[in-house]
């Protein structure tokens, strides 16, 4: 509003405030369609119609608890320990680094699609696919975030540090756990599902050697 | 609501930090609603109901997949490029503002209707025009949003300046496009959704004027 | 929770901080029910399985938008002009407000059902007298929250003022016409729904008698 | 993370204004979640399809009427009473109650799929074991959150005696009681509901004690 034509500090200052206006809001809407499409999860969740068959049918809902249970497992691991702190390391952002935000969000609200189909079709090929390309996807764009923040300066030093060594080894993993297991699909969908276990373990290996790094 | 500064002081500051509290609450509550309405989307994929033509079913999915990535990106566009830039350049706001915004929200929450239907009725007059009334009204409620607030003095000055300029070429040919493709989709629906991609010229354009303006 | 001030500066601190923490989430929670309540309206809109008479069927939504449109209305409405005011003019709250503010949660969280069934049923007694309750009891209790947290000192002496007077005129008038129009719709549906076009007329009248008494 | 303090209280500063942007964007997740879940217990309520017989058709919806008044009760209990006050007592928070949190939450989402189904098959074994089951695991989960937080020096020392008080006599039967009515259903599922009412009871009864020993 003020402005100071010579040193216009006032001025830089509000500028400030309203990136960071924008900043949290851009923060609440993330979050937001996160903890949506995370709660929209208990949708692939079907009451059964037959009355005479009912604990037949809400047995045929097994398959989708569990489904939705690593669904919710997935998106708030995702959500907490990716999104969450690749946000919370950034000290600014521009127009490319929101777009890549939104496919982001994109494929995370697709997730309940998935996550409904392989709860139905587990042991299809097509299913396991779908599924393997949505969070493939998902978390190849948020490497490709990732990775565009700390080489365009966007992140805080120590942030930078911390995220390239984990990336290295951990969040580049998550994509090719997951679109690999999309040929593997073809062959045994059984097979493709086994293979996202391995994400559990490169996660712990990646944390432990940046830790050991950090330590050396 | 202005008294005097000298007599009313804490008056005055209670008026004011109420008044931002009120703002912060219609900004997240429309946040919150574009949210849940782009989140809403992925309720028009459907999951296959027969087991035996999975992979065809799915495939019948795919026009869906188009209209939901087409939709994500218009409300995903519209609300960061578009709503949350005039809200971050307010500096009061009035009834009729808001009552503008609720029209404005209730034409986004429509979307994941229209983009349903356009989903699996692409080819479909019907089902063109509906998905480009919305989308054309949607826009053309931010343009009179824009203008009003512009020209009651709710803007900051800057931020008119910019907003003007933009409003001149880019806010107004959205809804122009959208709502001129209408007719087009009675003679053919498919010549109408060509139309559409026009909105990305204008936008650059519309853009790079704005600069060159700005600079000159 | 009332303790010495005097004795412990400290801890009185914490205790406002953590009782504003409590307000703002309340004020959140509140705020996020409204505008997923509000989004989910949407979901009453149906997209044709027809597609040999795709325009018919879109015909037969026209109730339905009338009814989206109406509802989406009278909740933002409800939300912007009075719980959202009665919630910006509070000083405090204790449990009983809270609860009521519960129940009114509940009621507006109904209203996409109730708008649904007033969308497909619209000139049939059951469906009037179902959405006149639902509003009816959700601006009921709105006005007992009003009563409560003005005769209990929760709100701010001005805010009581200004509140009191709306609340004698049209506060009041809004859960009469709606629940009124309830034995009505048991002779006519029809003169039921014309009934609460009332509420726009007392809504401007209390407003300016409102305002003239302040003037005066 | 810990470094030394004296050395870089510029940086423990980030670190710490980091640390609670983090609590809260989980904390609002977690409100966001609950109000989502909350909302859609209105998908319960279906509209009817047959006009000759609205009447009929919505008399059977009162089940599901009564189911989603409950479980709005209980969910917006457990979030105010429960979850909203553990976290206003946290002052600090690690890995283990995230992950705890995030289970928390799953049980949460899953109360819309519990509600629905007890009001659809109120009077049969399996639905009851469905809801008690449901609402068992998410107080249980709750009543691990707060001990955890308790014993590892997560909380304000005040809250922690509060909440002990409370967690004795009551968040340690809300678990019970519900987790006891399961075999009891297989007996009669009228009974396991009425066993649910006892939770009431507990609820004052221990806060009258903890009431008691904190003026003894």
């Amino acid at each position: 509003m003020e402005r100071g034509a010579a040193s216009q500090p006032r001025r830089a200052r509000i500028e400030r405030q309203e990136r960071e206006l924008e900043f949290a809001r851009i923060l609440a809407f993330s979050d937001g369609v996160f903890a949506i499409a995370i709660t929209l999860l208990v949708l692939q969740l079907e009451v059964p119609q037959d009355v005479n068959n009912l604990g037949g049918e809400l047995s045929d809902q097994l398959p989708d608890l569990l489904a939705f249970a690593i669904s919710f497992a997935v998106l708030g691991r995702i959500w907490w320990a990716f999104h969450h702190r690749l946000f919370s390391g950034l000290t600014a952002f521009d127009g490319r680094l929101i777009a890549l935000n939104f496919i982001y969000l994109a494929l995370a609200v697709l997730v309940p699609f998935s996550s409904d189909l392989i709860g139905d079709y587990g042991d299809k090929t097509e299913a396991v696919v779908v599924y393997a390309a949505n969070l493939g996807l998902l978390s190849l764009v948020g490497a490709l975030m990732l990775r565009y923040a700390a080489r365009h300066g966007l992140m805080r030093p120590d942030a930078v540090e911390d995220r390239a060594m984990v990336a290295d080894a951990s969040a580049y993993t998550l994509p090719i756990v997951f679109l690999a297991s999309i040929p593997v699909a073809f062959v045994s969908p059984f097979a493709a599902t086994m293979m996202w276990l391995l994400n559990f373990f490169t996660g712990r290996g990646a944390r432990r050697l940046s830790e050991r790094r950090r330590a050396g």
